[in-house]
Formats: C-alpha cells, sequence, structure tokens
C-alpha cells in the first residue's frame, strides 16, 4: 500500500497561501481573484485547483496506458475541465465537463479505450467527484468530435 | 450565480503536464514523484494538488470569517493534511485528517466556530468529498490542542 499524501499551506496574508507537499519542492500559491473578496490575484484558487488535480489525475492515466499499449502517443494533448458550481453555499461542482484534445496518430479505438479505463477503474479523485458532480467527457481527435 | 470555472492541464512529455486556469496567470506544473512511472518530480502530483485544494478552500473560508467576525487575526495560521488511499484500484482518499495550526490571541471560540462553518456549511471541497472520505479535524491553537 503507497504511504499516505502530506501537504500543508501556510497563510501569507489577505487570502493568500502557499503550499507545499512532501513529495517534491514545487510551491503553490493559492489566492483568489475577486477584490471584494480581498483577493489579489496571487495564486490560483482552490477550486480551479481541485478541477486541475481531476485533469492531471486522468491525464497522466490516459498517458500511461497508451504507453504500455505502445500506441503511437498523441503530437499534442490537452484537457479542458469546465465546472459549474451550485448557486447556494455550499458552492459545490454539480457539473464537470471533461474535453480531451488529441492531435496526431494515436488509434482512435485505443484512446477510447483508455478514458474509459481511466474514469472508471483508475482515477479515483474522478470517481470522488462523480458522488456530488454529474461529469459529461468529450473526445476531439484531430478536430473531430469522437463518441465516447 | 458564479460564472463556471474553466482549467486545462497541457502535456509536455512523460507524465508532465502545465495547467493554467481563466482567471490568473499562474501555472501550476504537474508530475509524478516516481521514477518507476516515468516522474522526474518536475511538478506537484494530481493526488496532492486535491489536498491542496481542500486545504486552500476551508483555509480561505476560516480567515475570510475571522475577518468578517472582526475577531484577532492570527500572528501564524497554517493547515496540514494527510490523505490515506485505498489500496485498490481506482485508488480514492478514504481517509482526510485536517490539522489547523494557529497562533497568536485569536478567540478560541470564534476559530472553533469559523473551522465548523467552513466545514459544515461553506467549503464546497470538503463536502465533495466527505461522501468517499472520513474526515477528521483537528485545532491547535498555541500548542495546545483544542476540542472541535
Amino acid at each position: 500500500m503507497r504511504e499516505p499524501l502530506n501537504i500543508s499551506i501556510n497563510w501569507k496574508e489577505k487570502m493568500q497561501f502557499i503550499a507545499t507537499n512532501d513529495k517534491t519542492d514545487f510551491e503553490v500559491a493559492i489566492d483568489v481573484p475577486y477584490v471584494e473578496e480581498g483577493g489579489e490575484k496571487k495564486g490560483t484558487t482552490p477550486k480551479h485547483l481541485f478541477l486541475q488535480s481531476i485533469a492531471g489525475c486522468t491525464g497522466q492515466i490516459v498517458v500511461m496506458f497508451l504507453r504500455k499499449m505502445k500506441v503511437e502517443m498523441p503530437s499534442e494533448f490537452s484537457i479542458d475541465i469546465t465546472g459549474k458550481l451550485t448557486s447556494e453555499h455550499p458552492m459545490y461542482f454539480e457539473n464537470i465537463a471533461i474535453t480531451y484534445t488529441v492531435e496526431g496518430n494515436t488509434d482512435v479505438n485505443k484512446l477510447k479505450k483508455v478514458i474509459e479505463m481511466s474514469e472508471k477503474q483508475y482515477c479515483g479523485l474522478t470517481l470522488m467527484v462523480s458522488k456530488m458532480a454529474n461529469i459529461d467527457s468529450k473526445l476531439f481527435l484531430n478536430g473531430e468530435n469522437i463518441e465516447l
């Protein structure tokens, strides 16, 4: 079993924190963008980080399985996520739209397969958020919308 | 109602992505620390980011309410989170321990109150993860473990 993960955030001032972790030296600056909430845009918002973590989770799993399957890797690969919050507190994501955009000669069926494996079997973060959010995923391969 | 949040991650190479968002220019580097998984420690892991986003969410709400209540602000304030993953795929956080560490003359009862308000009423991210993870929170004020 993998060891527990540890993170810390340290308050700087206003709405600003610096986040660290126990595995690398990378720091993440956290803030809010709204002046009326004391924000100064000196970092990423927690809710954006949350969506980035989900994208990173499924993105890394897709890359890992494409490699394992010896599939030709994409020349470009990106993931966009749009998250819609509830209008009442506590505001949580009720809708999460994930768009996988791939360019290159990657086999379309293998690509569909690894995205399904990632979201249904391997990415624990999409699993966690799926308990409260409706997740809608799309794939574009060389500009074509491929049904998942 | 607040507008939807948008983020993107772009694949660089190996397990590395660069994450961006639609509100600030801050980029977050994503990688894994394990060489056997193709990692090079060139960024934070998605699961660490996930915990950092939860800490940032509750941390900003605590600061916001302490200010609104005109409470004396902490001289130091940090949040540590330890997340324990399941041993089987999909690996998700089944236990999340949140430790609030505060130094200063901040009123202890107001502090307890805002932490409770944050976790129970305002922080949508702790709500989302509480559907699958057991969340255990602790508060230390000037070194003393305060019951929440």
